[in-house]
């Protein structure tokens, strides 16, 4: 079953560098929780980097269904749908301490915040999931400017990128603090302090 | 000269893991930047981590001077000082990127994103700093409202947190997008979107 390989080194990857960072975690170490031999492991991928990347856009659906679709859906006020995006994360990060008993914060901006520097491909892939985040969040407030919720001289794309800029700060703050709390109290600062 | 030695070690830890994170830096080339020898290290720090909580501290010490200090001081209304946090960063990151190609973000912020789960001493560590840091923008918040500058329901403890996490995020995408100007145009955003 070579696909269900390929997706088990992805979830691999994506498990063990989310808590430990990515120049903690080995391709054996990969390989090992994945059930998948070494010798296999570069049919799929050629390098620990082309999983890491490949792994980055799985996430970023994964995240795009599951929390940032589900949270700007339109089904209630564009403002209110900003603060349910904090309060989804908030949910997960519970989650993540109950089980684990640790606070993970974004796998995007842990991973940028290691790697940028040294990793071209992978700081450009993670740039990318940032600006796609954006887009998303733009198009909520430029329907919260038409509903009257923002002041008509929001700038959206700007706004968008700096709520981008105040979600990664947050999930920060909570792994650093680790308190899966701070995600929603500072949820309620995010389009207005 | 040993005290010296002690220093360069703290100098070494800092440049190295801002650019490159921590788990990809050695004690062999930590002390090879340094001059220092493999066999002096150990009479100075008993480990890498030792080394790191050390350097963290004087890292807080030379950032609270040059930059929160400096931005913070009431030679400026309180709202134009919390601009200017944001300006000496960017200057800060504008020389970094000239120097070495990159811009580096938050070394507090960057080390707390690869190691808070992994490394509870070092997790601890910044996210004192993280506190101190709010606490000194909580006065300068605390002035903005007693200036008028602020709405009199602001709560300073919580907006000074939230300002923090700001702070880091922006830091965070100047860094994932290599674009130094984002730390000033995403700083018109601090305190209004």
């Amino acid at each position: 079953m070579p696909t269900d390989a390929r997706h088990r080194l992805l979830a691999s990857i994506s498990g063990l560098v989310h808590a430990r960072g990515y120049n903690a975690v080995g391709v054996e170490e990969i390989c090992r929780r994945a059930g998948v031999k070494k010798g296999s492991f570069y049919h799929f991928f050629r390098s620990k980097r082309a999983l890491m990347v490949a792994a980055l856009e799985q996430c970023w659906q994964e995240t795009e269904a599951t929390l940032v679709g589900a949270a700007l859906a339109a089904d209630v006020p564009p403002r209110r749908r900003v603060e349910r995006l904090f309060d989804l994360a908030a949910a997960a990060e519970e989650d993540a301490k109950s089980r684990s008993g640790h606070v993970l914060g974004c796998p995007f901006g842990n991973l940028a915040a290691e790697i940028s520097v040294t990793d071209e491909p992978m700081r450009r892939k993670i740039d990318d999931v940032f600006a796609r985040f954006a887009q998303a969040i733009e198009r909520t407030l430029r329907e919260a400017v038409a509903a009257g919720e923002l002041s008509d001289d929001t700038d959206p794309p700007s706004a968008a990128r700096a709520l981008v800029a105040y979600f990664e700060g947050v999930r920060l703050l909570a792994r650093t603090h680790n308190d899966p709390s701070l995600v929603r109290t500072l949820g309620r600062h995010a389009l207005s302090r």
